[in-house]
Parts: C-alpha cells; sequence; structure tokens
C-alpha cells in the first residue's frame, strides 16, 4: 500500500479554540490531496497517534513553551509512522520513523521540526516510542529525578498516577527505594497501581477524601509530589509536605479545560513553613538527554521492572473523542489512536 | 531607675485567637508582680519591641516552623532592653541586649530561647539590631542572596519594597547589579524606593494596576521575584516571570489575616511554562551564618548603600494598634515601639 502526489489525505484541522471543555466541534475533519513530494522531503503513513493532555494548551492562542497550534492547522500530535515515498537520503520507503506528524493519514516531513524526525530502533514495538519510551516517559524520568531527587526510603506522591507519566514516575521512585502512594481515578486504575505496578498504596480520588487519606498514609511526611493534576489534589498534598519538600509541577490537568486559570492552590504558604520548593519543568530542555534516558527505561520495560497500559483506540475519524477521554479520566493508561494497520 | 522582685510589670497577654483580622481585644492587659532572680537569671528591661507580619501567624494554632502564642502568654516579640538586674555570670546591669522578651515591661531571662539572647555590639544604634541589621534584614539577605541568586544585569520584582524585609531585599539587588522595581503601598512609599533607595521603577499598588505597569516594565522578564505579600501581586507577577525564574517566597501578609486560607496563585503553571521555580524559606535556618551576614549588612548600612526607614511608636499600652498597622499597610520602613527611654 502506498500513497502519491494526488492522494487523498484525511486530516482533523483546528476549527476554532475551546472555550472551557474542548469539544469535537472545535475540530473539523477536511480531506486533502497530497502534494508532490520535493528534494529532500519524504512521505509518512501514520500509524498511531499520541494523546497528551498537553495537547489542550497547544490549542490556546498564547505565550507558551512553545507555538500554539493554528486555526486551520492539522491538529498537532506526536506519532509513530512509516515511510511510504522518499525524496531524503535519510529516509528510506519501509522506515519506521517517530515523529510529530499530527492528525492525519499521511505527512509530508523533511526530517526537521522541535523533535526531529527520528527512526526506531529494530525490535522496538511500535507503541512503545509514543508510551513508555516516550516523551510521557521521559517528562517521568527527568521531572523525578533530576528536580524531585529522590532518595531511598522518602515518601512520593504521584497524582495521575494511573497515566503514562505518573505511572512511570511511580515506578522510577519505587526502583529509587522510595515509599510511593498514587493516586487516580477509579477502582480499576487503583487496582492496578497496588497489584501491577507495585506501589505502596493507591488513593481513589474518584471515591476517597484525598486530604483524610494523605493524612493517614503520609501526615506531614510527602518528600516529593510529582503532580500531573493540581486543583484541590495539589492543595490535599501541600498540606501534607515534609520539611524540605520538593513538589515537581509536571501537568494541572484538571484546569486545563477551564476558561480563566481556576484558583492556585491555597495551601502554597506550606512551602514557607516547611522550606519547600514548587518546580516546573519542560521535557523538551533535555533533548540532549533523551538517549541516555531511553535506554535507561527500555531497560527497566525489557526486565520487567517498569511495567505499562496502553488505551488504544481505533480509526482517524475518532480522534476528537480520543482526545476527550483524557480530559474524562477514560484511558487506561497511554492514550493512543490507531490510524492504520502495520507493517504496511 | 531599676526594678526589683514585687515591682509592677505591665504585659499584654494573647487573650483569644483572632479569627479573620487581628484585633486589639485578641490581646488582654495585665500588671503582674516581677518575681524573685534564680541564680542565672538576669532581668531586662525593654527599650523597643519589633513588630512583624510573622507575628500574625504565631497567634495561629496551627503546626508552623515554631510553637504559637498560648493564651494566657505574653504576645511574643523581639525587643532590645537593658538587663537592670542579674544573677547570671554571662550578662551585667547595664548590658544593652537583644532577645524576644515579649510585650511586657520586664522579662526574666536565662539568655536561652528560640534565638538565644545576645549583648549589642558598641556603638551600634539600639533600634537597628530590630530593624536594618535585624531579623527582618536576615530575611532579606538569605533569601535574596541564597534562593533568589541575583546576578547582574537580571531583572528582580520586591512586593512589600518599603517595608523592613522588601527595602533591604530591594537594596541588596542593586547592590548584586540588578534592575529592581518595588511594588508598594502609597506615594509617599514609592517616592522613598524611587528617591532614597535607589530602585529603577518603584509601583504603588493603592493606585496603580500592578499587572499593566509589570507588562510595560519588564515583559516576561522578571527573574527573581521576592515576595512579601502573596495574593493577586503574585499572581501579576507570576504572569511575567522569565525562563528559569526564582520565586522567593518570603511571606504573603495579603492573605494573614484571612479566616481561611484565600485562593493560591492562579498563575502557578507559568513555573511550567517558564521552566521556574518558587521556594520558601525560614531564616532560623540560616542561625550559623548570622555573624557573617550581619557584617555585611553593617558595612552596606554605615557606607549609606542601604538606607532604612523606622517607624518608631511610642508606648507599651500601643503595642496591639502598633502590630495593625503593619496590617493596614501604615508602617513607613521598620515597625517599632517604644517601651522606655534608654539609658536608664
Amino acid at each position: 500500500m502506498t500513497a502519491a502526489a494526488g492522494s487523498i489525505n484525511r486530516q482533523w484541522v483546528l476549527a476554532s479554540r475551546p472555550s472551557g471543555l474542548v469539544k469535537e466541534s472545535n475540530f473539523a475533519w477536511k480531506e486533502v490531496l497530497l502534494p508532490k513530494l520535493e528534494e529532500g522531503q519524504f512521505l509518512v503513513r501514520n500509524l498511531y497517534l499520541s494523546f497528551d493532555p498537553a495537547m489542550r494548551g497547544w490549542m490556546e492562542d498564547r505565550p507558551s513553551y512553545i507555538p500554539p497550534v493554528a486555526v486551520g492547522e492539522v491538529m498537532r500530535a506526536g506519532s509513530v509512522g512509516q515511510v511510504v515515498e522518499s525524496k531524503s537520503p535519510a529516509f528510506r520507503p519501509g522506515d519506521f520513523v517517530q515523529g510529530t506528524f499530527g492528525w492525519q493519514d499521511y505527512a509530508v516531513s523533511d526530517g526537521r521540526g522541535l523533535l526531529p524526525v527520528s527512526k526506531l530502533p529494530p525490535g522496538v514495538p511500535l507503541t512503545w516510542p509514543l508510551g513508555v519510551l516516550g516523551i510521557t516517559a521521559l517528562t517521568a524520568y527527568f521531572g523525578l529525578l533530576d528536580l524531585g531527587k529522590p532518595k531511598a526510603g522518602e515518601t512520593v506522591v504521584v497524582s495521575g498516577a494511573a497515566g503514562a507519566t505518573g505511572s512511570v514516575a511511580a515506578q522510577i521512585a519505587k526502583l529509587k527505594g522510595c515509599r510511593v502512594i498514587g493516586i487516580a481515578g477509579g477502582r480499576d486504575k487503583c487496582a492496578w497501581l497496588r497489584d501491577e505496578a507495585g506501589l505502596d498504596a493507591a488513593i481513589d480520588y474518584k471515591a476517597e477524601d484525598v486530604g483524610s487519606r494523605l493524612r493517614d498514609l503520609c501526615p506531614r511526611s510527602v518528600e516529593i509530589y510529582f503532580d500531573n493534576v493540581g486543583g484541590e489534589i495539589l492543595d490535599a498534598v501541600l498540606a501534607q509536605i515534609a520539611t524540605r519538600a520538593r513538589i515537581v509541577l509536571c501537568g494541572g490537568i484538571s484546569g486545563y479545560n477551564a476558561s480563566e486559570p481556576p484558583p492556585g492552590p491555597r495551601n502554597y504558604m506550606n512551602l514557607v513553613i516547611q522550606r519547600a520548593r514548587m518546580e516546573g519543568f519542560i521535557v523538551l530542555d533535555y533533548a540532549a538527554r533523551f538517549g541516555e534516558a531511553v535506554r535507561e527505561l527500555a531497560a527497566w520495560v525489557t526486565s520487567g521492572k517498569i511495567k505499562h497500559q496502553e488505551d488504544v483506540q481505533v480509526g482517524l475519524e475518532n480522534a476528537p473523542r480520543t482526545l476527550l477521554r483524557l480530559f474524562e479520566g477514560k484511558n487506561l493508561g497511554k492514550q493512543l489512536l490507531k490510524v492504520s494497520e502495520p507493517p504496511l
């Protein structure tokens, strides 16, 4: 199966900027003709698209760490695909590649970009570079190790702990000898955290009072909090931080769909009383060290020390509603969408 | 003028814990007889009492970095006094001393305490150890230098900039070659910051829109924010932080009199986008380095590189309303209360 100039490329473009919860109607379906490749370009067929909470931020027209997606532009997404045609010496038809190819069947690339296109290492399952070896896992790796600096015996709390980033952060903390408590929504996620990922405890924020569970499990002893959610859970953890605690600000999904930024953490003054720190980071700053981190993560995953889950939806037409799954908390592990069947 | 066992000691004790804005009625006036000194003790007559926003926190019955003041206990305050009687070999009548002697005419001490009693260096004006060489100045020194780590050319914003801590933090930042913008309430305070303290700009939060002034003065370029106030001003500064900014959390006076913690900073997620840090500290952790810092501060003050103001009220009977001045923003510089006339 190949494609050539003049073939149809199905796309989802950003139709309007969301106000409040992102809706399917913020995207528009488009069918366009594939252009002829120019010298140095190659054509990629998307196999799997990655879905991440950060995508909600890319849809906003405000200054951030990367430019917003323009209205009318194909929705940005990391993906894994296969080269089907090439005028580039670096990429040959059949190569499996990883890049920011967006919500479409095909992408034309010259290999450059915020994250340059890279070939998948041989033998790696096609979905891993988007999940347990991907940006979300690297985010967990650098956030926990570089900002959190876990020491054996410390207590680490992770929110969004069953998600793609949180589950890796929590398990790396376990590997470093920490006591790890995960916060996630739902019985299944919490059971997976305890029984599969080997966490010391899990708190179901949908069914339990997070504050009172934290008071029971770790009264004023949270040395590291890896935060993916913000909101009330951040406040509940702030109330239990230990002296010299490190709060690693990775995300704040609870507020991503608010029209105005929601109130910040009321208990932030505990940072003063406990001489503690709250610090944000962007994983792209660590690009020079991605190789080293992927090798270490791959060793942990293949030896079974890091468990992972993938939630694979199917069909490009389902891209908007697959994104919504993240904000509804429906995804079990890394949220992916299969766009076409490999190998081609 | 001396005092002996059986003389009257006038005191203000904590009568009730405040809910909301602290009121004069939270304190009760008491007259007690001075006890007989025991071996190792000495009697101090208070000359000046120090007033600090942190006192509001000491009145709350909740875990903090030091125990709360008990109901019925003399209100805690740093002060400078003179030894009038002694059964301690270390302190002689006539010695000028600094300690936590509280809201009363006389205190009996054995020299120990959270901050041990120390003699004033000869030649130092009596009020300086409570102000420009005191805990508030040390707070500015360690917070700005150890957490903020200012580099020449960086932009530093200081809130509560005309206060005892903020004015020193702002001027140290100037000494380090930074561009410094102070935020304070009122025309007089802002004029002092510009004309006397030599800041590059001052924002009057009572008369100006802090957010729009910050956008004009330092759009997305605040490398260090030294925060004494919290609240909306913290949010406005968070919107303008530079990449890798350091927010030094010193205090949050805007929220100290709230019954419930007020909403936290809505814009805290800018810490992620800008890879920035917000960190709290307690100056008592730096006690081992106080000597070095006081020497450096004293050199700056005596050579005129650091300007300071003192707001001296008079009369122990005015202690509660002097505390209120801080929360009304009435004090110009360090708030003190003269209790009796030196030298005795």
